[in-house]
């Protein structure tokens, strides 16, 4: 059996960057209310979380899907944000029109930086998921993370064209993962902490862009997104369901042959790679549509510098 | 402040009621997996549920609604089973005619109860939910108990002309509530309670064809539905969520003046009601719509003669 690698990346500090405008966006799937109130609810008490060295935006990304409490009414929004899309006059579904006029809204009002807050049925606590390893982004990270030990951290590198995500249209963007919130719920436990989440996350920035040194952490914990799994399916019809020993442990390690499906006649299935992987997104409800029954991440360490 | 009171009832013993064929069915909501695909699975393995005394007829009411993932196309089909609705050429939507097909059925196969399995994401566990107090049903409720103490009884009184539900087309019938799961999940822990819940349900009612004596509890502890709450709301949109003290704690008791909801920006609001209820359905996601938070019961015992 492999061991499970930790890799070292030496990031340096950025000290370029100024945030300016902010965009803080829920909403994108109308069935996640948590965060779409809690946006909602910031926006009517901006005083909130005003900070005098940047402006912040405010945008419920899909009110009509929000108002029927539907993921989506033609195509996953999440997932029409390619340049390529955006710029194709052919792509007119209802969600490519949103994502075009999302997209003008970014570039009209000169957004540096977007948080885009969902929901997820799967026990993934407070994650941020990235997809830029920009080090900006990173020493926000690692500030986060030591004064809110919960949050956890998600790499997912994508290319260019494979990039249809809201996040990936500014340089400076990412996702806040809140979970396990069934869908149409609000948990007032979770929105919370969320909020919380949120004025640390605007507090660094301010300080940030004042070139106030800030304590963060040097060695960061990271989850970078490397596969998935489908159920298994025959014809296909689902035959097997995620194992009671994986089923809402989001984040704990699952070792090469331990069973992650369970048959719905009792057979255990398998995990079949020789690595330690780290599940994420385990039985995301949104994601079986799309052949996902999890997301399978390597933890690795990334050493930034003082 | 005055006391929860608790009603007893004698209940005969039925010694006349024969069971000969028995529907299972579940879908009625199509994204309500777990117990969907748990009848679908024993619809493809009868010979688990085999009983010499019954028959056992399996149904997925929604197959639509339920390759979409919705709960419903046009109208929910659980509340389309009132009688004059089923009688009445007028009402042809999607899933009204879906109902009026299997209202037929019911009758054609000359079913004698119905058990209509579903998944709500408020944290009822395993609850049997009935509107028909009669006798055969409570002997079943108290074996079922005496084997399964998880189990929790809700009674939700309803005239003939409220009866909208599908239970309500037979003389017996009750619905299975399972939960918390998430829509669109399939719970592999609630999946295997709930088929061994079912089990014993089909066994009980096989020794009660056989006039065997089995052992059950003589005091029945059941929550009575009298009423719901909504969200308060402003203008239709809510302005508070579930009191984190409540929410998922369904069964559990609320005090007058107890928090009830809490407002988003963190003002209490408190339960007026002058005696201790019990809440079920809290937060259920999909009775938001219906205008309801959560479901308030009040606890009774029911004495069964031996």
């Amino acid at each position: 059996m492999k061991e499970n690698m930790t890799e070292v990346i030496n990031v340096p500090l950025d000290i370029t960057t100024k945030i300016k405008h902010l965009a803080l966006i829920a909403g994108v799937h109308g069935n996640e209310l948590t965060t779409a109130c809690l946006v909602k609810y910031l926006q009517e008490n901006p005083h909130l979380v005003h900070n005098s060295s940047f402006e912040t935006h405010y945008l419920i990304a899909h009110p009509s899907a929000l108002e029927r409490c539907v993921r989506y009414i033609e195509k996953d929004l999440n997932r029409c944000f390619a340049k390529k899309d955006l710029l194709n006059p052919n792509c007119h579904k209802y969600e490519e029109l949103i994502a075009k006029n999302i997209y003008a809204e970014i570039k009209e009002r000169e957004i540096d930086l977007i948080i885009d807050m969902h929901t997820t049925t799967s026990n993934m606590g407070l994650t941020i998921i990235y997809s830029n390893p920009h080090p900006f982004l990173l020493q926000l990270f690692a500030a986060i993370v030591t004064i809110n030990p919960d949050v956890k951290l998600v790499y997912h590198p994508l290319t260019t064209e494979e990039n249809c995500f809201l996040k990936g249209v500014c340089e400076l963007g990412f996702t806040l993962e809140i979970g396990a919130i069934a869908q149409g719920i609000i948990d007032p436990n979770l929105f919370e902490k969320t909020k919380e989440l949120v004025y640390q996350i605007l507090n660094y920035i301010q300080h940030f862009n004042q070139r106030k040194t800030l304590q963060r952490e040097t060695i960061l914990t990271v989850y970078e997104r490397i596969s998935v799994l489908d159920y298994p399916r025959l014809h296909n019809n689902l035959v097997a369901m995620i194992h009671p020993n994986v089923m809402y442990k989001d984040y704990e390690p699952i070792m090469p042959n331990q069973p992650v499906f369970l048959s719905f006649d009792g057979q255990e299935i398998a995990y079949q790679g020789d690595t330690v992987v780290y599940p994420i997104f385990v039985g995301e409800s949104a994601y079986q549509e799309k052949g996902i029954a999890l997301c399978l991440t390597q933890k690795q360490e990334l050493i930034l510098n003082k």
